[in-house]
């Protein structure tokens, strides 16, 4: 289904980055629920870059919600949000038929056989995520009022690591207000510094985001194919750069005994939890009503300024490439509120499988 | 769309490990594909427990196609293995309303409502992932017809590692015939050892899977969603205990830099190859034409003789569990065959929705 | 997705009329539902050929389930239903190679490049909805005790009309236990007659039928593509030989003025009725709370003994026809429980999405 | 899957009558496909209201492609395309909140709670079939590239009868550049008139449609669910006021024999054929490489002057209801390049699952 996400509840993304706007469509909204755009506008912020450990290319990001929603509600028709595109500067990418290394310009021409749109990365521009967000921000606020709660800390930057996540109410609230949203204050600054370090050998440096979702009821998930383990990672691998998702302890699991690994089960007045939550939330699927865990890894930009070896694309000679365009050193941090998102519009849709297309309604 | 995967062809599983029998349906197939019985009896053989790393129950997995199938070829109507269930010993799991650590009884309970089938872990078994592999073989059988190969070997358990994989023609052809699949004899045997141990002490252990497939063409897969890392982590997280998925360097990437992480684009006689596989042979979600490589984290087996905490489901009180069963202290090389298989499902429905659906027949 | 229908609840049919056995899988079953194998007999009884009028092929059907079902309700996880074949007698059709007017054998020829199983019609034979009728049975019985309430007549027969079907209570009663369900007897006895006359004549008839659902919730249903019109109609063209369905007025709303078609809303203590229904409980795609109406044309058993032009498939050579075997020489009567079925498969499935899984459930 | 339609290639709906614009998303085009503004322009025009026998209301529908074209072809990437609302006269509907007889109104209310936009029909509105024209002017153009072409014509208004369609070369032209397509000239004066006179009564028509679709590959559909006949449908009934839909000779099989039913196979010159063509090209739900042919019923616009009986919806009081917007007697024509829309959007996409995502392609 290429570019659309979703069963009882749909995202369709579509633009390129410099084409005429860039936008997407949510379809399956629950008749009534708040759509506010100030919520949308402070998500978009989230994703925008700021400071000197990001790209100097400065989108508005404004965007127009051109149907679904009335009075500041979803209709429960399908809700169009256009972000039309003003900051393009072809001239960076005008000569790159070279194909950038870790980029899609190779596997592009592949699939597309060069009818793609090439400018800025096109269709596979990072910037394709903002449409992403501002439909994750309604979802998210959504969710929220049925008390399911989604943070997220900088897990690690370049081998320098966070301080761990308990997901604790004041973690997750101090993260949310956070511009560069780390645990520990000290790992935070170390981590910017290996940015900049980065950046002025004109390379770039990846990472680890850890996102908690709390406040998932029971029940949720399918025990073949749809879990909630694939239902996430087939939507996350969508968010650029991103190269691995795990759960709960996850590549840790390869060292534990099982005695160390399963959470037992402990009745706490009356409700049923796991004392330990090693297993991030879910067993055999289907979520247990302890916190989702997971945590992903995102590669180093691939767009750096130091030169490498590549191939042009239309003469098949191999050529050295010099990127002298904007570009991040990192995107981890920007990469957050994408993740949140993410998991926000797959948390959004198995729920509404499960209880119906009305339980996220103003009914 | 629960026990079903795949849009072009389509898996669909069924049974319960207590009931009458497991299997699957298979829709999509080109016609006139090959369908050899001994190879999915060798693919069932290889998911067998085995030795003394293995539980003692042994079920002979006979299978029989009820349909879509004529004189040993895919008719292209749907296919349907069925596996009588033979060896249901439900004593021993007839105790078991406490519900097992790290096992799905609390979590299908709270989708379920009870009224799931419990026995020997019911429609949850990994007793299910048996008909995924007859399916897998059969169409894995015509990806190798294409020139397309699928190996595996085991990259560690309980911390043993084995040594690197290169996914050499050699090297695949020895996992292929191995019984306990890794590039180390020396390093196989610390693995088995370290089974043993845990086995001895009524307790399990985890490990590592690493997978490569060799040959797939280049610009399969999409930008958005349905990203060749989004299709297959969407199904490799049914096969039971895995809990992470990484792509080419994984999360070794949060260490690098993008000048150590960006594979150098070559012109090899013509033909366009990255000099290094960081990236596992996906740029922007969409196969490079470079093998894929993936690893993915297998949790120690859930089910162990040490006495855990737990909780009853019908009374609610605290007990205290000790499985006294027949169970695998160890999965990993039992799952081996299953995440080829899976691999196999997925790449064959990306192939066929790539290029139709008579590309894979035997016209 | 070929064999399979539906998003939240779905059937996928597998089989061969000659093969091993024919059968389905249906998943998305709300945990507890009843499921009450003589119920589905009862079904599978009224589609079995019966009497002068019918094919003298009598096949048992008996089915067994293979998985989801559990001391009588359904599990939640996928309910396999399997129909051995047993009165296969190939020799009828052995010859068959020319290719039978009406008949899908060079369609399939075309699609399957000769791999098919022709024998019996293959996975084209009518046989197919035994199990779409078993698994309908199930979802029926589920829309009952919900007061969603399906009934049928014969409308017409080779031009022999029906009396016009109100819909009560007492004529849907009625028809459930009629042998050959018509209002009027006297017409359900010149259609009969009709039937013997092709019969003897070697030929075979047509007709018409008509459905009405009583209960539906008013709100059901999309108003772009998954129109309630639409998702029925996409499904019961399923049915062997049904080529044209209608809603409400249907072919008639084509004489008719807008002052004619229109159905006044009214109020009738405290609940919004239409005062006609000439638009089958349907506005806009989506279910107004009136009764469903909608009929469907069955076209004339294309096996007839007549001689009959065509083409053999393998010399292409143009030859003469006769089929010698036994064939019913109208299928309308038999289709009946067929339609119903469906439209109860379509039904669920849309109310289940609408309204969460666990809306039929026994919960 | 609600406002999208297709597997391999889909179609998103979006928009409301009088909200800030209308339009669609149309993914998995295959890249180099040709997309021409003024084909675009020139399909749209025959959308629109013209003449007296249509609404006053008259919308420029410029559009604008936003994403998903460069330099004239298909990136194949998504396509949207996006028509603003400049004509909305808010007034004409503000008053109704008495539920507008044969209209969404009152199921809209029992399906969004009320949140829907009411103003002009909202999502419901005949408007939103202009971006379903304008996505299948594009398919068509690379339908006839491939020599599958698609024609229609009046078949009936009010009673009033066209002239037998013989599917010709001739014939189809001539439709292709008809302000008022019928074969008959006579009947198409007649038709007006009809028309004319209901629009002075302050009442409306309805009529048939027949559409023709020749040049399709045989071998195209399934023989369960995805019939040819079940997907066509299920798109067809989208269009407002179709209320049927029949396949070849329809709801006349009803009074035919067998024998007059089958469609006799020849080899015309090595090619199979049929020599009659009473099923509309398919067999077994699968395109036989005849024409396809079929009819729908359009109802009488709901919308008429004469005052009518109903219910407000706010107040649930019955009230008297006369409509003095601009409306249009009768949507029979307007809604016939609406059909050959929804079919190329079916056609294209089964024919994209069956060749593969380059077969249209300009490679």
């Amino acid at each position: 289904m290429k570019n659309t996400f979703g069963t009882a509840v749909t995202l369709t993304l579509f633009g390129e980055s410099h084409g005429e706007g860039i936008g997407c469509v949510l379809d399956g909204l629950a008749p009534g629920m708040e759509v506010d755009e100030k919520v949308i506008s402070r998500a978009l912020d989230k994703r925008r870059p700021a400071g000197a450990i990001s790209t100097g290319r400065r989108e508005p990001d404004e965007f127009r919600i051109l149907s679904g929603v009335l009075n500041g509600r979803a209709t429960g028709t399908p809700l169009c949000i256009l972000i039309p595109n003003v900051a393009q500067r072809s001239s960076d990418y005008a000569q790159n038929r070279a194909y950038r290394p870790g980029h899609a310009d190779f596997t592009a021409d592949m699939k597309y056989h060069g009818f793609q749109d090439v400018r800025g990365g096109g269709h596979f521009s990072g910037r394709i995520t903002a449409p992403l967000v501002a439909a994750g921000a309604i979802l998210r606020a959504a969710l929220e009022k049925k008390g399911i709660v989604i943070g997220s800390h900088i897990a690690a930057i370049h081998g320098v690591k966070d301080a761990p996540f308990s997901g604790s109410d004041e973690e997750l609230k101090a993260l949310e207000n956070a511009s560069f949203p780390t645990l520990s204050p000290e790992a935070g600054e170390k981590m910017q510094e290996e940015i900049l370090f980065a950046k002025q050998k004109g390379d770039s440096v990846g990472g680890i985001l850890e996102t908690v979702v709390k406040g998932m009821p029971a029940g949720v998930g399918e025990p073949w194919f749809d879990t909630v383990e694939g239902l996430l990672s087939h939507a996350i691998f969508s968010i650029p750069a991103v190269k691995g998702i795990s759960f709960g302890r996850g590549f840790d699991f390869a060292c534990l005994f099982g005695s160390e690994a399963n959470d037992a089960f402990v009745n706490e007045g009356g409700e049923i939890r796991t004392r330990t939550n090693h297993n991030g939330g879910i067993n055999g699927g289907i979520t247990n009503g302890m916190p989702l865990v997971f945590r992903t890894v995102i590669k180093p930009t691939p767009t750096i300024s130091a030169e490498q070896d590549t191939v042009d694309g239309k003469t098949l000679e191999a050529v050295r490439l010099s990127s002298g365009g904007r570009h991040d050193p990192c995107i981890v941090h920007r990469a957050l509120i994408v993740q949140e998102s993410v998991t926000a519009l797959v948390l959004f849709d198995a729920l509404t499988a499960r209880f119906g297309t009305d339980w996220f309604g103003g009914k």
